[in-house]
């Protein structure tokens, strides 16, 4: 399964793609990050973002695109720019039909390092370690791009499994209901 | 000068279109708001509201696209869900060159109902009256996009004036340091 991960903002967003196959092995295919100017307007930002992530999906072909699900943070304006950079690359994927999926900071970090409250060096050096890199993909952002995509190859199977699972609850809940309403209208008649 | 004003969200984005002339006078041209379910996956809810900005851009041609800038709201996850539709729709304008401003919702209830704290009814009341409608837009996001775009089009002679005279200023700077640094250099000789 090959995996675009986006560990998106406005000023870096970082994109990484990774192939997962069945267990754990992740091979590294592409990392890198794009920065838009401050002084730049807004929307030329966000369409050189998107420029970037419409790119990198026609050339890579990701079967999913995986993206860190923005939480306020102590900035509000960067969360707003961030989901903003989020939005517009889950946009260029929904355009072309590649699910997107959303992961938590927290998720991402217990994936490739055990902790969910790692700290970026940890984040840099697992992936490092786990794409067998030979020097740590830098900036912060390219690495927690990779670390995005590592979390979404081990967590889809789980992912699907509970999707599976739930689907299959809805399908007798709706049995059992359909059921009861035809045992009540029986005993109204 | 034609403005699609939009207010963002997920579950409802208003648009509202109106042409301003020298002075106050402002017409109404169209208005509605598009929904998608929160069932849908993101990037389709993205993508459904991105068609329609495209759509509304293509068929009205605005000159100017005043988006409400969004600020962190009570709910979290409806800011960012915001702050995405806002985003796709910024980039719809972005692609076609247009312009886009933003709009802080104080700013807007300023500019229609002379007050920064004026609730929903009041701004409904006010659009209403403005723009000589027969009936009041309902449901509030359609009231709240045609508050937008007449607020750009009341506020963007001041702000022209605004970039203007910083310009100036800068012109002046840029050349009072030009002077300094000769003056400096003269005197070092």
């Amino acid at each position: 399964m090959r995996v675009l991960g986006v560990d998106p903002g406005l000023t870096r967003c970082g994109l990484g793609v990774v192939d997962g196959s069945n267990g754990r092995k992740v091979r590294p295919i592409a990392v890198d990050v794009v920065r838009t100017p401050a002084e730049m307007d807004l929307g030329s930002r966000l369409l050189r973002i998107s420029d970037a992530a419409e790119l990198w999906i026609d050339q890579y072909k990701p079967e999913v695109v995986a993206i860190e699900r923005v939480f306020a943070q102590h900035n509000v304006s960067t969360a707003m720019g961030t989901a903003q950079a989020g939005g517009v690359v889950a946009l260029a994927a929904a355009r072309r039909g590649i699910p997107v999926c959303f992961h938590t900071p927290s998720e991402v970090k217990a994936a490739v390092t055990g902790s969910g409250n790692a700290d970026k060096a940890q984040v840099t050096a697992m992936v490092t370690r786990i794409l067998n890199l030979k020097t740590a993909p830098k900036p912060a952002d390219a690495a927690d791009a990779l670390a995005l995509a590592i979390c979404h190859c081990w967590r889809a199977p789980m992912i699907e499994r509970m999707a599976r699972a739930e689907a299959m609850a809805a399908e007798q809940m709706r049995k059992y209901q359909a059921k009861l309403a035809e045992t009540k209208k029986a005993g109204s008649r």
